[in-house]
């Protein structure tokens, strides 16, 4: 490994491995706070870091994920689930090899996975990996979409894990509070349940709700119909079907007892229709409403109109 | 029975029982088309009411259903299901036993259960009545907020009955082309399973989601992690819980089978999940997601942002 000393505050470099929507906000980010000095990029796809580069996001291309751990004092995985867990195994072998071992962090939504893989490789490989997850995203994705300001007042969650360092979490804790998020720390366990609850279950919700429509004998007439709540309810359905089959694998335990909670709810609320208990009904959604006013008046202003695409 | 000839095209008197959104809507829009003379008002709340009055929406206030019905061509009920159900039936009851029998229309977002009613009066005050009912709405509520272009380019459908006379049909049909929407009729049976699927179903799931989230032993980091997406999905829950019981209850059985077929899709990505077949998750996935843009694409324009509360 080579003897980086692993220091609170601003760093040298900071490469991305991944540049969409999330990689390009926080490398605009961290160079319009002063956090960085320079940003490296490696993607994929090299017209995406191409792009990056010519759009001024990154000061240049590495040509390898290793060639971007070398170059680099804080790496961070910005991709979705399954990509991340591929990129994390490879970096932890890397260091554990006796090759490149900058601090590294990741962006995607589901941690338990992750936190594995890190717990598989020897500790002074994984100390220097801090598990995040910025709540925040945009109907708009990819690096044209890059902004500055994505992360500000959102909340970033970081889920260390025993073995990690701390002065590692407060460099990535320092990281995301200099563009403007909140950070707070969840045990890994914790972070996927929430998530599962907040995020993953809703989708699941919105994707099975469409293909019963979709699948009615009087699909045509619903499709007609439908007005412009349908919109509104079911913009997450039109969610990449590819991340978020990685998603609900990647959380598949957390998310089944959500769907087991939720469908215990919505069994209780048929039973009071066909028994014709107006008054459960109207307990129930009295309820609902005022649990559901009370969070959104406590939304980050921003997170009221943005969508959580980050993964 | 008052002798008043059924006649297509314009009356000379509407009258509103009920003037919150919706009736305020179609007052203000039915004077601004021409369609009608004179507009008048009844309302179980003398304050809201007048209010219509000081706001130039109506011409004039009645102090009962009865004498509102016996000074008007065309009298619309413009109250949530429930009480619509009640003030029909005293209609209906007033044309049967000689009084005034003017034509009769509603804007219920159940159609069954007035029919139902219809069904049981004489034929003779039962052709006088077209169920119909406007797919727009507004996220505001109440008189204040009525405006003459709410129902432009929106559908209204019409259930007429087996009685329902073929005239009072154009009629209404002829006031509600007055306002820029477009008619479409329907079976009584159609409609309340097509509206069970696109608007009562997603108010049940709504609810439904919102309180497992509330009842979990998370809530509160539940509420305080929710992004963007929670407010979007979770809207139609904050709606009023008075009047999804009513509607919930008039249109027990059809919701019961929306329920039931939105469950048994839920019920197979549980078991995608569970089981990890990556490939049904995404199919799935890509399913929705294409039938969900295909219909937002069809949306008129305006209902992409208003939510249905018209009933």
């Amino acid at each position: 490994m080579t003897g980086r000393t692993v220091s609170v505050g601003a760093v040298d470099t900071i490469g991305f491995a991944g540049l969409g929507l999330i990689g390009g906000s926080l490398a605009r980010a961290v160079r319009e706070s002063g956090f960085a000095d320079r940003c490296l990029g490696w993607d994929r796809s090299d017209d995406v870091v191409m792009r990056a580069v010519d759009l001024g996001i990154i000061d240049g291309r590495c040509d390898s994920l290793r060639s971007l751990a070398d170059a680099v004092d804080l790496l961070v995985i910005a991709t979705p689930t399954r990509a991340a867990e591929t990129l994390l195994e490879e970096l932890l072998t890397l260091a554990a090899e006796g090759g490149p071992s900058p601090l590294i962090t990741d962006v995607a939504s589901v941690k338990g996975s992750l936190c594995r893989i890190a717990g598989e490789a020897p500790a002074e490989a994984a100390q220097r990996f801090v598990p995040g997850h910025p709540i925040a995203g945009s109907e708009r994705s990819g690096v044209e979409a890059a902004r500055a300001d994505l992360f500000r007042a959102h909340r970033v969650i970081l889920t260390p894990l025993d073995c990690t360092s701390a002065a590692a979490t407060q460099t990535v804790a320092a990281m995301w509070e200099s563009t403007g998020a909140t950070v707070v720390e969840l045990p890994v366990d914790e972070h996927d349940a929430v998530l599962a609850a907040t995020s993953h279950l809703p989708h699941a919700v919105a994707f099975a709700l469409v293909n019963t429509l979709a699948r009615s004998e009087r699909s045509a007439d619903i499709f007609r119909f439908a007005a412009g709540g349908f919109s509104d309810f079911t913009r997450i359905a039109s969610s990449d079907p590819v991340m978020w089959r990685d998603v609900s694998l990647a959380n598949a335990e957390a998310l089944v007892e959500a769907i087991d909670s939720f469908s215990a709810q919505l069994a209780d609320l048929r039973g009071a229709i066909e028994s014709g208990d107006g008054a459960a009904l109207e307990a129930t959604f009295r309820a609902a409403r005022s649990a559901r006013d009370r969070c959104v008046a406590e939304l980050p202003g921003a997170e009221r109109k943005d969508t959580d695409r980050s993964d």
